[in-house]
Order: structure tokens, then C-alpha cells, then sequence
């Protein structure tokens, strides 16, 4: 997506690590015209699979979660990354690595919201090592859901999460993929 | 605003603890529609106030955030609540308690994104004992930046978060006030 890759390399940076900078427009500040763009992109991709319910993980997928919900015209439901007093049982369970943060948190989503009737469409800001995903897709299989695809807005694609997911025949669609941000310049896949 | 206080007379359940439960269409799973309506309710309320940028807190505040941030046709941020190795320096910081996690927490925003040339609106799903919004005001003040005012979801009326904020004459707009939730039973502010 043409839009997106425009707004990364006008505005994004990279840190030490190969972490993509994009805390202006996507998942701290966030603009949501841009957003409901990516959401538009994942309509015309997966809008005719039937989704039900968008699936998001907090924090920063929620925003392109509201969007692409908003386009489809579903609700958008967000698995939580601890427990908190406000969940209560009949929870599907997932444990996944965060790299972010370096240690294992539990996704969590109430089994109320999610079952063997709804078509999903999952979606994510980023995607690297594809933990969150991993994490998603098993819930999806505990509800004994379908699932519609995988919309991602940037992937790494020098991360092998995007591969994996490919591999396993997973409908996957990321808006934008860098291949690699070699001395501060970030590439573009065609 | 009826069409909230329809939804949670509807569907909306109380837990031990006088915890309102709505998490099938405004915390947890999200009903966008309904947030847009929120959201213009506030563009009526604020639309006038010169609001340059939506504030709102990680996790459940973004959907509103973003709902609201298209309405008013600015970005929105969200303050993050721990520091994750994808935060670098220059931050406004806040210390506040989570009631919900019972531990403090520290509220984070980039400096880069909120300055004194902004007018910022506050929004958050629920208001209890208002101490994310404590976090966020004194944010706003670090920042320099002009409050246009704060708009709540939900307020628990029995809880002394608003009464607090309206006695600090804080623009303090609540699109449902529950006063009392005795027996399980939910009561709305005239």
C-alpha cells in the first residue's frame, strides 16, 4: 500500500535493535485517516470471506482493530495481555513470548465473545517474530472459529514470523513488508 | 445519551465489587457504531473547543479514542502504562494507581507528540476514581498544553472520581452516570 509505505519512509525511523520507528502516526500517536485507509485495503482483500468479528490483540492493534471493524461493519473484539478482576471465567488462554517485553504474558479472550459461529478476521499493526499471531490463531481454534485471514499493516520481513504464517497456508496480507532497514534505510519488498 | 444507557440497561451486567460489566460492546468486545455516536456526542459537546489532538490511556481507552479522533478530524495518542524498550527518551510521566490491577502504574506519553501548541481532549471509556485522568491532566500540564475538556463513557457516579474533577472545574462531560448499582440493580443520574 502505497500510502503507507510513503508515510513510513517520510516519517519513520530506526532505532538500534531494527526497530522501526512509526510512533507518529500508528501505534502512539495515531492517525486514524490513515487507519480507516488500511482498513478500506483490508475490505477490498478479505470483504467478501464473511468476517464476523475483527480480532485485534491490546494495545496498539486496537486502533486498526476500531478501523477495520468500523469498514466492515462488525464489531472488533481484543485479546488481553494479563489478568485483570474485570474478566471473568470462560476465558480462552494463549501463552506467547513478547519480545517487546521480554517475558511470557497470556492472551486472553472471553469464550462469550468468540465461538464456533463467527468468521474472523485477525488484525495487527506490526508483525515480526508472529507470537501475537500464533497466540490469536490458537483462540481462534479453541472457539472453534473460521478464520478469514491475517491483515497486518507493517511486517518485518526479515523477521520469520510472515513466513511461518505463509507457509502454513495462512491468508495473510501485510500492507507494507520491509525487508530490511540496513544502515538506518529502510527496503521495500515488491 | 439514551442510546448508551438502552445498552447497558440491556446488556450490561453487575459484578461483585459494583463492577459494571459492558464488556460485549465497549471494553472488550467493541461495538464501533455505538462509539462513533459517543463520539459525536462529544464532537457537539467539545466541537467549538479548537481541539487539536484526542488523549486517551491504553488498553480499552483507544477505541473510543479513535472513534472520537475521526469525528474531530485529528490524531489521537494514547498514554502507555509501562515503559517498553520502544520508548525512547523525551517523556512525560505520571504516576497513578490502578485500581483495576491494585498496583501503581506509570502513565507514558512521547514528548514529541503533545506541546504547548495543543488543545487537547481527554477521553476514556469508564471513570471511577479518576485516577487515569489525574495521570493525563498533569500530563497535559507538563506538556503545556491547553485542556479543551474530558469526556467519559461511562462515570460511576458512587465513585468520587467526578465530583472531584467538576470541583477542580475540569469541562467534565459524562455520556452515562450510573449512581447506584444496589441489588444489581443500575440507576441512572437525572
Amino acid at each position: 500500500m502505497q500510502l503507507l509505505k510513503d508515510r513510513i519512509l517520510a516519517e519513520g525511523r530506526v532505532l538500534p535493535g531494527n526497530i522501526v520507528k512509526v510512533d507518529g502516526f500508528l501505534n502512539h500517536q495515531i492517525d486514524v485517516a490513515l487507519l480507516s485507509e488500511m482498513a478500506k485495503e483490508f475490505k477490498r482483500r478479505f470483504g467478501d470471506a464473511g468476517v464476523t468479528k475483527v480480532l485485534t490483540v491490546e494495545a496498539s492493534g486496537i486502533a486498526l482493530g476500531c478501523m477495520t471493524a468500523q469498514e466492515f461493519g462488525v464489531p472488533v473484539l481484543f485479546a488481553k495481555k494479563a489478568k485483570s478482576d474485570n474478566i471473568e471465567g470462560g476465558l480462552y488462554r494463549s501463552e506467547i513470548y513478547s519480545y517487546t517485553y521480554k517475558k511470557h504474558v497470556t492472551l486472553l479472550v472471553s469464550a462469550q465473545w468468540l465461538t464456533a459461529d463467527d468468521t474472523v478476521l485477525i488484525v495487527d499493526d506490526f508483525l515480526a517474530n508472529g507470537e501475537a499471531l500464533r497466540g490469536l490463531l490458537d483462540i481462534i481454534k479453541q472457539a472453534g472459529a473460521k478464520l478469514a485471514g491475517v491483515g497486518i499493516g507493517v511486517e518485518k520481513g526479515f523477521q520469520p514470523g510472515g513466513q511461518a504464517l505463509r507457509e502454513a497456508g495462512v491468508p495473510l496480507y501485510s500492507l507494507a513488508i520491509i525487508d530490511s532497514v540496513d544502515n538506518g534505510t529502510i527496503t521495500f519488498r515488491e
